[in-house]
Formats: structure tokens, sequence, C-alpha cells
């Protein structure tokens, strides 16, 4: 109460705020940031230089909270608990997602986890270029699922027109407890084992 | 000039409206669509019964660019088609990707292509619950793959503090042509085989 309001100021509250406005309108801009905070834009660029540096504060919340594994063990193993831990961590923040892949990485923790898949393929015997390929498929697989994640609980609504083949597979949703879950399971075995069958 | 504004509105220019909205900002609201128009809330309703439906014209609009192939020959070669061409019309729109996957699927088109997919993998044996797995899948992975697209050319950056792993997979970027279109075939080619595997 009384302290001049850029006193509190903090890239932490900035980052939180940041996220809310992503959350509730899929993007924010340095005026809207600056409004929701209530202060100038201008102090705001007292506490981080400006847009790219406040997605990077969002990219290491959301990465914050990837476990890495030990990496030992079969490397089939090591990459799909990567894979699990990436995928839950952004399926709590699915429309900050087309803000990532917007924007290069910086993170610590973000090169944190690239690295950790990197030592592994690399182990694995896959060459320089395949391990980037395999690495830039777990982010699109990742951040795919991520979306679908938040997707309705049934995304295909009531499938008007459907045939009957579509119409059979997605009768199927009803069964499963955790659509999403469970797709994303499965299509993380698929691609581990198109992987190990190169 | 002079006639009512409310004349030249339709759903058509609702959609391309409301796609430069999501284009520029993420997203869009009732008002703000209102507001680019310049037409009031009221008369939006007019022509469309909400934001349901507008997203439902954004979808139709994305996937009225897929082209789909004769289902005829190796269910592999089929679903490979329909992979491309689905990825290639998101590739254009990536900040559409995280509002279509919000909304359940209404569009003709959007059905036209999963019936194609369901047709084909229950074809190849497949039955109806991994048929819904791998169209999830292939969803994932397409709108993620659409997203990387849309990265800048070096995703990672300069990668600081980059361990030499990561190092020498990052160099490989500069070897290749299109970075994204690479790691996208590389990347289906994982998922075929993969599923070709089971």
């Amino acid at each position: 109460m009384g302290r001049p309001k850029v006193a509190i100021l903090s890239s932490d509250l900035i980052a939180t705020a940041a996220m809310d406005l992503v959350d509730t309108t899929g993007g924010f801009t340095i005026p809207e940031l600056a409004r929701s905070l209530k202060v100038s834009p201008s102090s705001l660029y007292n506490h981080v230089s400006g847009r790219e540096q406040i997605i990077e504060l969002l990219r290491e919340k959301a990465m914050s909270e990837v476990r890495l594994p030990e990496l030992t063990g079969p490397w089939i193993d090591v990459v799909g608990d990567i894979v699990r831990s990436y995928y839950r961590s952004y399926a709590r923040y699915p429309r900050l997602i087309p803000l990532m892949t917007a924007y290069p990485v910086g993170s610590h923790q973000a090169v944190a986890m690239y690295d950790a898949l990197a030592v592994t393929l690399t182990g694995a015997g896959f060459d320089a270029r395949d391990t980037l390929r395999i690495i830039t498929l777990i982010d699109s697989f990742v951040l795919g699922s991520a979306l679908d994640a938040a997707a309705p609980p049934a995304p295909w609504g009531d499938a008007p027109h459907a045939g009957p083949e579509l119409a059979a597979a997605l009768a199927t949703v009803a069964t499963s407890a955790d659509r999403a879950e469970d797709a994303f399971e499965f299509g993380l075995a698929v691609l581990l084992r198109g992987l190990a069958a190169r």
C-alpha cells in the first residue's frame, strides 16, 4: 500500500501475468501485459529486454517441470521416459505451444532436455543428422499430443456424416478411461518401434 | 458506399476476418471480430450462431486444401499421401492449430479426411480401437510438425551451453535445404515403419 507499483514488479510476476494472458487469449502484447500489471510498458523494460525474453521465461516455466531420468539402461527406455515427462509438462500449457515453436530455444532447462536426448540417441548409434531429426520428431509428437490432451473429451463431436469405419473407431472412445493418454502411449510405442526398426 | 454495412457481411467475410485475427494475435473474441469488421456483435449473429461455428469455418478453410488420394494401392502409401497433404495445408495456418484442437470437429471436409484414414486403416487390418489411436497419432504428428514448419530456420538459436552431442546434431541444420520438411519426411517414415512392424 502506498509503495510505488514498480517496486513489486519482477520477472517472475511478469511471467505469471504473461502466462495468464496466453491462457485466456492465446497470446500477449507488451501493452496488454503492461495494462494487466497496471504499469507502463517502459517499467516492464526495467525487468525484461522484450517480448522474446518473456517468451523464454514462459518456456522455462513449462520446462522446469520436465524430470530427466538417469541416462543409463536401454536407450528406448530413457527416450520414452524423457518424452513422457516432456508431454505431461506441456499438456498443462496447451496455448503456450505455438509461441514456444515460434521462437528460438534459449532457456537452460530446455537445452538440458535436448542435451539428454542427444547424448542418449548418439549413444544408441544414431548419427548427428538423424539425432536432430529424431529430436524434431519428438518435439512435434509431444507438442501435438499435448494439444490433443487439451482437446474436448470427444474431439470428433457427433461426427456428422461419418462412414461406418470412422463411426466404429469413434465408438471406442467411450471404452477408454483417458482417450488422450491412451493415444499418447500408443503413439510413443509406434514411434519407438519405428526408430528401433531402422 | 452508403449501403448499410450489414449487407456486405457474409460467413466468408467473417471467416477471413477471424483468420486475420488468429494470424496476428493467436485468437479472436466476438467483440474483437465485430470491431475489425466495423459491425455490431449482434449483426455477426445474423450470419453465424457463435464462436464455435466461426471456428468450424476456419477448420473448413484449412481442410479444404487437403487433397485426398484414390484409396487404392498399399495402405502405407495411401496413409502417407493423406498425411503429407494434411501437413502442407496446416503448415500455412500454424496459429490456427490450438483452436482446431480445442473444439470438436464438425466440418464435412475434416470428416471426409478422417473417413479416408479410417477406411484405409480398417482395410489394412487394424481394429476399430487402433484405428482411432492411429488417427490421433497422425493428428498429433501433423499438427506438431506444422507448428515446427512455422518455427524459425534455426529453432534452437545459438544453443547456449549445448553439450557436444547436441552441438553436433544442431550443426547439421546448416546442411539441410529445408530442415522442417526433411524432419517431417523422416518422422513420417518412422511412424509408418512403426505401424507396419506391429
